[in-house]
């Protein structure tokens, strides 16, 4: 049997452009020879749409598109996930599903039975579970479909959550199955790819059959889908494996003899991929083709520089110098070096007028306090509100460039440099930044050196240093692993880092005291297990430590 | 049997001191004779913990709080909510509970079965549902506890949700009660506590027995509750009820033979005290004392200024108005005049230095483009600076002005007007702005008449006002109710209201294009049935309408 998988990128909410996009892979895999096509969960209406399906009128259009589709189908059949109806009360009243289309119409349907309501995921917010596992027989094979979720408990990979039910057991206690399919819309974080493969491998030694998992590709909001859809063997072994952060059609042969091969894994070049993916999707499927931002010579604005580069095409790419009194000749120099290198195009816009003016005006109303931290905002946002003029005069989206763990430590400010319409690196720590700046670099300069290798610094006040402030990045960085994502306890973490219990009290003290600057800050692209906000919901008002 | 109901106010992970409350209010309960105590769901950590429950010393925390509880409790049983731990996997690993604390150790407890997820609410991401009703018999008495949604389906409050088991009817099978209770952490809404005593009389009339609810209050980010704990007999008729928006405690006396009366209820008045509260317990639970707030001569500005000055105090509210080039005379008096009427500190902080110094400095960068938002823009961006700067300065909290239908329309400024720690009215419709501007001047001119009665303009250009923009927002508002509260397609709303069709698909559009807005707005309180982000999730990027 000749299977066509097709790895795509859904708008949300976009039915019409969801549907084409369907049905020309569809007919496509048929002019290969294809005995059976399959898409992904929740494909004609997007993942995830949230409270859209809340809306009678949305759920209507979803299932319009489905019988739109059907109109296409011929004799292949077609599986592809969609939002049902779950009339049958009391229940929540949708349910997750995938259909089978064959001849015009809908044959066949499961229900998605594990519903993850955890982190970035909300379906128990919507949806009702199916709480069975359904074979399809088509052409003499026994093939299981579940969607997503469904596979992810059995292979012990959730081990904060328990569903008291588990399909891939009940699929084990029926006549083997020659096929097992899962239709996903698993988001990417950080080493999220090969977990899917230990996944897969672990579902098709309990069931002894090959696992297909067809994926989604693509950038959504805060989520990025990395694509990589798979095929391991009954062993488990890998047989098959889609592009990553790309559309790709899956030809799948199950009786063809294909050698097993390892995942060549490349984390750091993957995150890269995602961060790029993310604006990419980010200001297309919004409609917008320009971006720009703040390069203060430091790391962070250069490696958002890179990606928007990558994203958008350097021709998109505008990089504002914002020179004030602290500002280093150095610095400038190299935002305007990393501007050549990228090929993006530069200006240079001194602060030095509104930080003066705001000054003059403001002294007589602050009562002879001295300079503080006030100063230091004013000039983060006089830099913030240039951007924004440019992006409302020229149709710029504005890409902030704050890092987590400057997140983390709420060291940025508000309505300055966390102005934007995304916050492209928001959720990748420094240690992170520096490992994609070395493999931006890996071939020739493009970052310089000198923004790599110098002490961060906001330069907001004369010979300013992050370290005046915080400890060493990779202090910060170890303790919010360990407190955000790891749950470890203060006293857990002093026993595994033997830092002082004064120091981590403070680094969490600030990862709380931070949160109400994050809930304002510009959405993220989720590249973590634990993306601030998107997937850690915390409440701004409490005395927790 | 005399029963004592502590409507109490806690904090979210203060431990001890909500601790302390509840000893102090049991201990004082049982010095006036009371046979039985009673506090709120989930007093203990207070409510909504959020993602705080995914901490395990935070969960060790509450129990350890508990247990300290305990060691105070005598003969008199005190009932509490809290978070139990459910180690009997598979399943959810917490619970949401009451506990009955009696002789220094529990005695007895229940788990709560249905658990809201929709809306505000995300009980399902933490906790695993009870699925059984129990009574505790207590001198010769059969009690039902229920937590409180477990009493909601059953009265047909939820009309969108459908939980498979309703606790109530399974308590109707049961020998009779002699009383049901009922812990609560309801938070307001606008025209939710007389539903509540509609959720109470449909109970009590079921069992057959009078229905105790015990309610929190206070503000915990951006949920208000409202307290209004009440007894309702065996009829269904109010016979006690808690003061609102206030800490109360409730004698009761279940022999005693109390006249029934009726809920008198004034929503507006009521709206009113769940902002004040809501701003009030966001400032001192954050420990801040004191707010600012642009002051424009308009009825939003003036009313936030009235709210803040009755939530903090008049000697702790600062009102700056910030006039510009396109600012009118009258409205400079009329803020002045509000300042006055409310004894706030009032200063005048020109923005046409900032201004003019952003237009020299940007004009060269606009690439010949004429005048348009940009310079819209940057004026209410200057404004949202200095407050910002007074806020960092002096220690201000900046309370940000717009109302519901602005942050609907988009018709408001990021990182202008939007700054702020608090968007106090941001989920207020403009109409409810007129009939909250009119209940403060029931008895004199506090907000100046002019301020109420002249057309809204943003006074960003010559001659602006709001409707060279938006329509009249009488129908703003309409449709916004319609689309957004009530879930009503277009077309639906077509037929209802008889605008035309191009006027409701323009506003549904602007509602959905705002929602980076107001993804980046300060937090606002939650006084509608259907809040933009606290209780309404909806993607930015999406192509639906």
């Amino acid at each position: 049997m000749k299977i066509a998988l097709l790895q795509l990128n859904s708008t949300i909410g976009a039915f019409a452009a969801n549907r084409q996009k369907l049905v020309a892979g569809y007919l496509a895999a048929c002019a290969q020879g294809a005995d059976f096509v399959l898409a992904p969960e929740l494909f004609l209406c997007g993942y995830p749409p949230r409270d859209l399906l809340q809306r009678a009128d949305f759920i209507d259009a979803n299932l319009a598109a489905l019988d739109e589709t059907a109109q296409f189908v011929g004799a292949v059949p077609l599986c592809v996930g969609y939002v049902a109806r779950h009339p049958d009360r009391p229940g929540r009243s949708l349910r997750n599903s995938a259909a089978i289309l064959q001849h015009g119409r809908s044959v066949w349907h499961t229900h998605k039975s594990l519903l993850p309501t955890y982190d970035v995921f909300d379906e128990r917010r919507y949806f009702e579970p199916g709480n069975s596992a359904k074979v399809w027989e088509f052409k003499g094979k026994r093939i299981g479909i579940l969607v997503c979720e469904d596979i992810w408990q059995h292979a012990g990979a959730l081990d904060f959550i328990d569903y008291a039910y588990d399909p891939v057991i009940e699929l084990s206690h029926q006549p083997q199955l020659d096929l097992l399919i899962n239709l996903s819309s698993s988001p990417y974080h950080y080493d999220k790819p090969p977990m899917r493969q230990k996944v897969c491998a672990a579902v098709a030694k309990t069931l002894g059959c090959p696992v297909l998992l067809c994926c989604q590709v693509g950038g959504n909001d805060q989520l990025v889908f990395d694509g990589y859809s798979m095929l391991v063997d009954s062993q488990g072994q890998l047989k098959q494996l889609g592009k990553g952060f790309v559309e790709d059609l899956l030809e799948i042969d199950l009786n063809a003899a294909a050698a097993a091969f390892s995942f060549t894994y490349d984390a750091v070049q993957d995150l890269y991929s995602a961060l790029v993916l993310g604006v990419k999707d980010y200001f297309h499927k919004l409609g917008f083709k320009k971006g720009c931002l703040g390069l203060s010579g430091g790391i962070d604005s250069a490696l958002v520089g890179c990606i928007a580069a990558d994203a958008l095409g350097k021709e998109n790419v505008l990089g504002v110098a914002m020179p004030s009194r602290y500002s280093s000749a150095s610095s400038l120099e190299d935002a305007q070096k990393l501007a050549q290198n990228l090929g993006i195009a530069f200006e240079t816009i001194s602060i030095e007028g509104p930080f003066e003016s705001y000054l003059n005006l403001l002294t007589p109303h602050f009562h002879g306090k001295g300079p503080d931290i006030t100063e230091e905002n004013i000039q983060a946002r006089v830099r913030g509100m240039i951007l924004m003029a440019l992006s409302n005069k020229l149709g710029y989206i504005v890409l902030s460039t704050a890092n987590k763990s400057e997140f983390a430590m709420g060291y940025s400010t508000l309505y300055g440099d966390m102005c934007g319409g995304l916050a492209v690196i928001s959720d990748v720590s420094k240690q992170q930044v520096y490992a994609l700046a070395h493999w931006i670099n890996r071939q020739r300069e493009i970052i310089p050196l000198s923004s790599i290798e110098k002490p961060p610094s906001a330069e907001l006040r004369p010979n300013q240093k992050d370290t005046d402030t915080l400890p060493d990045y990779s202090i910060v960085d170890a303790v919010l692993q360990d407190y955000v994502e790891e749950f470890l306890s203060p006293e857990e973490i002093y026993k595994k880092r033997h830092y002082s219990k004064e120091l981590i009290d403070d680094l969490i003290h600030r990862i709380h005291c931070a949160e109400y600057k994050r809930r304002q800050g510009a959405p993220g692209i989720r590249v973590s297990r634990k993306a601030f906000r998107a997937g850690r919901r915390y409440p701004i008002v409490q005395k927790w430590k």
